[in-house]
């Protein structure tokens, strides 16, 4: 039997695959997914060729220790917000040699959530060398279960998406457009 | 639907629980199970409440740059020994502020065995704040899928029975024997 769902892993294998195709490697900074987006990558033999490796940053501290996002930053904005995405994915970027970094933070559930920032909210961020972090904001619905599969699912998905532009731009710069 | 094995997920609920009996704190550094130990754990709600977090060191370069395994080590012994392992695990502690660490490297397969390190061979290592990491050998059979996870279900076996047998140490040494 597999452990993990399949419709995950299938963005996982797009992923890998968009990194070969593209010599790059990544990694992951987690924290309401608790390491299920390396769990996926890593669901795939093989997966070694592109994937370094990742934090987890679950606590605030970890999240300042392991990636050195600033402590002010979590006070002023809180642990779900687009400054501490982006500022776990360049956290991930600066401590590993990866091309490309991919983090998440959110609100799972059931507890932790509040009017302005409710259960299910997690904000996304993607890091490259060299460019400002990407940060997406999701609501997902649905229990914790639902609330990190959904978020595992985007990050993926804009993992990809990010790699397969930046493939594309690359092809256009070296066509000399 | 879940996305884990129960069984897994009942394992995980039993460290959490004895992590809270001992206010304890804890992490992962995970290299073959990449991140399943962090989402089994953080699978509950109220995890938050002793785990920090941790690493996914896949690469050989992600066990020395976030965990500070000594390259030496690593070239004289290989990454599945049980000086890695332990290494892994006293890395983990050191880079957080947890009370127990448990770390595992192994050979999920289907490629990367050898006659000497078989696919399924893992090592386990349990870190604690003063005393010396615990080591120990498995060779798990069957798929990447099932190395996987009975590396994960060994791990949060040890890792409770290890923080059970501290806190019958911490309990006589309160008595005075």
């Amino acid at each position: 039997m597999t452990q993990l769902p399949a419709d995950l892993l299938e963005l996982a294998k797009n992923v890998i695959a968009a990194a070969k195709a593209g010599k790059l490697k990544i990694a992951a900074a987690e924290s309401c997914t608790g390491g299920l987006i390396g769990a996926c990558i890593t669901a795939t033999p093989g997966s070694s060729a592109v994937y370094e490796g990742g934090v987890i940053a679950y606590s605030n501290t970890a999240k300042s220790r392991l990636l050195g996002v600033p402590r002010d930053a979590i006070t002023a904005f809180g642990a779900v917000s687009d400054v501490v995405a982006s500022a776990m994915a360049e956290g991930i970027l600066a401590e590993t040699d990866v091309d490309f970094a991919i983090a998440v933070t959110g609100i799972a559930g059931p507890d932790g959530g509040s009017k302005d920032k409710p259960v299910g909210l997690v904000f996304l961020s993607v890091a490259r060398r060299n460019a400002d972090a990407l940060v997406k904001r999701y609501v997902f619905a649905g229990s914790r279960t639902d609330v990190r599969r959904a978020a595992v699912a985007a990050a993926l998905e804009l993992l990809h998406s990010q790699m397969l532009d930046h493939a594309e731009d690359s092809a256009a710069q070296d066509a000399g457009r």
